[in-house]
């Protein structure tokens, strides 16, 4: 990975973040592997510029905290939203279908040693740094919770989720018991998450028993 | 704490751990306290002797691995072993009035700070140190788990859990919110842990909707 000189020449613009994919890709990918390898500690800007072959600058003119990089870096890594339905397809479409649709991606994800120690690195600073859990919990989970309270309205409306069903606690309970499972010893391969999967969303009344 | 030269002294007995609360008390004492503040990898054997005012052979005496000394320490944290009920009331109370006389404790302990503290720092090790998890699993987590799974097969003989729930998933959707609830922003204080923990009994079926 080489650039031209960037901490010393200008931005080609002048505000916001240069556009230079390979440079940008270059420093996500350096962020989570320091991430992943070390903790939030001991991934500093200066290391992640030097692993990804660039000036400190250049990391600081897209990036103002170590924070928003490393939640992007992880956004990266997770990059799920190809499989999301839209607003529209939870109107038209049952949520047992858009399971289906889901789960066989969503399990190999939940499933790959990346996200555990991905999940396990953000628990993991979450006292130490509340920074990072912050963003994290706006950036990536947020709008995951946002689709998970959707898919389950609809499935109240239809019937298969009780009318006196806590939307917020049960939300709490699906992601909860995939992150609890991954921790377990012996953790699942996809072919296991994706009868765990199923086992969970029947028992939250967003698949048929 | 002193200690007449425990690391020359012979061992009051021929094999086992010597009797000597106090000392067996700072150690432990000790452990914790730097496995919170450091996690384990900051947490040697030699820091946690140097705090407990105490030669490193007496906890070597005592513990022959760092993971048992630290997951033993650990309980002493979590020690809630009087809250449990017993196999004679699992079977003879309801899961209803077992729930609501362990429920006040059950939250206190959940909403505190040590307990974030130190589910943070068991997770945060998992990849980078298995052997702790593997031990905290074995000796904090699956008794509580059996417990918990007593309590649901009981719910179910009287009808309060479907017959079809999947218990192994429904534990660990119970067990998965608290923790996924503890790391969101704001953590719950104990009266907001009581009133989360009731919705999420109902939603399991141990308290009445």
């Amino acid at each position: 990975m080489t650039e031209a000189n960037p901490d010393t020449a200008p931005a080609p613009r002048g505000r916001g973040r240069p556009r230079d994919p390979e440079v940008e890709d270059a420093i996500l990918r350096a962020a989570l592997e320091l991430f992943l390898e070390r903790g939030v500690d001991g991934a500093s800007i200066e290391q992640i510029a030097k692993r990804a072959g660039v000036g400190k600058l250049t990391v600081y003119r897209r990036w103002s905290t170590k924070e928003d990089l490393l939640v992007q870096a992880i956004e990266s890594l997770v990059n799920d939203e190809d499989r999301w339905p839209t607003n529209d397809e939870i109107e038209t479409v049952s949520p047992h279908e858009l399971i289906e649709r889901a789960l066989p991606s969503a399990a190999e994800a939940a499933a790959s040693p990346e996200f555990r120690a991905l999940v396990s690195r953000v628990l993991g600073s979450a006292v130490s740094n509340p920074a990072l859990l912050a963003t994290y919990w706006k950036h990536n989970i947020l709008p995951r919770r946002r689709l998970t309270s959707a898919l389950l309205e609809r499935a109240k409306a239809i019937g298969t989720v009780p009318e006196n069903a806590d939307l917020d606690v049960l939300t709490d309970m699906m992601a909860g018991a995939v992150t609890y499972r991954v921790f377990q010893p012996d953790p699942p391969d996809a072919a296991e998450m994706r009868r765990y999967l199923r086992a969970l969303y029947r028992q939250a009344g967003l698949l048929p028993r």
